[in-house]
């Protein structure tokens, strides 16, 4: 990168188009966007779900002292100090347990191991009739839920199969899926958001476990925002040996910045997923960040607490404000303003109903936000185009968004 | 991941098989090895071509000074700041560069863009013949080279083409791979580690180009090494668009703890592989470090000088010594045990011919230099099993190699 010589003429690009040097199926995708990440000076972030709290002092501490000549070093492989305390933590082995660059690379790790191409010849060949090889081929998910799933899904020539969540992004049951007829249960894997992005929702691990027992392949428990959540689904992976639960320091352990997640699950699964892993896919200071966070779960406690406190003000604020907000078990709250809730807010305050006869979508008030230095999230699909997904901050941000919604209301 | 709810009971691990859940390819699938990370307090680590010089002063400040707050947060999520300077530091654009999760995560990515499955339907309908669907199959390299290459093309499920280098593994041209018959000049990717890992050879950019130009597929220069060279291929991928070269701050850059690597290439191909990236795939305080790393290097290149130096002595001395040293452009020498060199070593001095009727092999002296704390690294391969692959360290580091050499000997 260095010893360049002389190389200082512009790229020359060459007039050949390249297509023919790549996938077709790569060719054709397009890219997953992640939220915004604006350089814009005094802006309010809570578009990308991250936590307003830093890491623990202890956790900060640890990092630094960690900057050192090791540096040079590979770190270790297979995380092992991590995957141990994870372990002891989760009252599991650390064969259970595989940590990745956040968990997003593991979810994609998830279709790559157990889901085949939706061409594979060798597919055909091995299994007697056409929709025993399409479950083969199979990515399922609930939709809404995490958008990354249908583009890991087209990554990997995988089908897709989502199915529409309940009215109000409650989780059908057996029952409904069985009636509905267009869920898959033997789809080689399912992605269930739990607690649900972005509607906020959380899902009991009693229906969880239903809906387990009726699947014939894997199923990954997306328990990204599970800290801020009433009940977790963890013991599902200790029970069953098609379920997975995927976890992430990112979120409610302040460490996006870091990129270390994991999952849990069936020591055969998580060998399989083991041997397709980048030999050094965890990055070495992640590793002391994530281990010495274990070690100070105290800290982030008092944070969850506060976070969850904030989130129950701000949806009662903007309901009082006209706005439908959705129940939430996570650090974000899906919230459809005034203006877009016409048949909901009849018969509600004087004001709701003021509101009601307004113009602005849910679009515009990304933008009118956006102008106030306020940046949340606006899915264009759909089922919650007429929301706004608000990451939960500080107090203090939490005032300041009222204050703005009130500003853009007058 | 905090809480857990009495979930103290140890995993129960399910007697049901999970072998049906798993992809058949994953599940048949050898684990890449990584060389050994023992953590043996004074060991000499010779064996994964560490860089035995920690970061700069300025980087470990750069670094240690980012540990704060912003961990909670997302870092840029295609590494813009880093990109930026590399493209201004090679004379090209933003466009034309990748930045990976070390350049191993690339070199993974590069299989999935540019080879097609060896058993997709879709490739079969698109194209006429047997051997042309084969080339879009094929991931091509030399042997011996960098071990990951198979593993990456088994992992993708694509056919692989292992092409020996010449004896003593110096590159062949053109028309030798043309007269062998074996090399496939429009297999989809063809990567080429250069300098050559693990014999140290440089190849000179002359020749690269000729191999180049008669390629039709896609081709991956892999200077991993090439900081310790006299020339690198750089403005190949400038000149032709189906080139790509291969960097990290690995090993020159002393930051494998880090992972940061990255690719060089024309714009086409780079997107391609842009749109199968995850999202956050390089850490933030990666990128911090890579982005001091190019503000300071001065720095590294008198290391890089004092590397050369060291390997050009520590190899003099092993020659007196007995052993076959091949020439290295590299931060490591392949060496042939004295014992292992019969027919070189006779008419050499007496010394050699004495030890030349020795009965230990490499893999001997793999565990005899063990004995003695020091780690290097050895392949059972058939092309180089009587050869130790040996990192360059400090002068401490090669005197202390040289006097346990010096004692295994007597």
């Amino acid at each position: 990168m260095s010893r360049v010589h002389g190389l200082t003429e512009l790229f020359q690009m060459p007039k050949r188009q390249n297509i023919g040097l790549i996938r077709p199926l790569v060719h054709e995708l397009h890219a997953y966007v992640p939220g915004e990440q604006p350089k814009i000076k005094g802006l309010i972030k809570l578009n990308t779900n991250e936590n307003p709290y830093p890491p623990s002092p202890r956790v900060l501490k640890a990092v630094k002292a960690a900057v050192d000549g090791r540096l040079r070093l590979y770190p270790n492989p297979t995380a092992q100090v991590l995957r141990e305390k994870l372990a002891k933590l989760h009252g599991c082995r650390a064969e259970n347990i595989i940590i990745g660059n956040g968990s997003d690379e593991l979810l994609a790790m998830a279709v790559r191991a157990f889901v085949e191409p939706a061409t594979t010849e060798g597919t055909r060949r091995r299994t007697a009739s056409a929709s025993s090889r399409r479950r083969l081929q199979t990515v399922q998910y609930f939709h809404p839920s995490y958008s990354l799933y249908p583009v890991l899904a087209d990554i990997h020539g995988a089908a897709k199969n989502a199915v529409a969540l309940n009215t109000n992004f409650t989780l059908p049951s057996v029952r409904e899926l069985e009636q509905g007829g267009r869920w898959d249960f033997h789809a080689a894997l399912t992605f269930v958001t739990t607690p649900n992005a972005p509607s906020g929702r959380g899902y009991s691990t009693a229906a969880l476990e239903k809906l387990c027992r009726a699947m014939k392949g894997v199923v990954v428990l997306d328990e990204a925002y599970v800290d801020f959540a009433g009940e977790n689904a963890l013991k599902l992976a200790m029970k069953y040996p098609h379920v997975i639960v995927s976890r992430t320091f990112s979120k409610a352990y302040s460490l996006c910045f870091q990129r270390v997640g994991y999952f849990v699950g069936n020591a055969e699964l998580i060998a399989a997923l083991d041997k397709i892993r980048d030999s050094y896919n965890v990055n070495g200071l992640g590793q002391v960040a994530a281990v010495t966070t274990l070690e100070d779960l105290a800290y982030y406690r008092v944070n969850f607490r506060k976070i969850i406190s904030t989130r129950e003000e701000l949806s009662r604020a903007l309901t009082r404000l006209g706005f439908r907000v959705l129940p939430s078990e996570t650090n974000f709250i899906l919230a459809q303003p005034p203006g877009t809730v016409l048949s909901a807010a009849r018969g509600k305050s004087p004001r709701s109903r003021q509101d009601a006869g307004g113009t602005l979508d849910a679009k515009d008030w990304l933008q009118k936000l956006r102008e106030k230095k306020i940046l949340v999230r606006w899915f264009n699909q759909p089922e919650i185009k007429n929301f706004l997904r608000i990451t939960i901050g500080t107090p203090a941000e939490a005032e300041a968004l009222v204050r703005a919604v009130k500003a853009i209301l007058r």
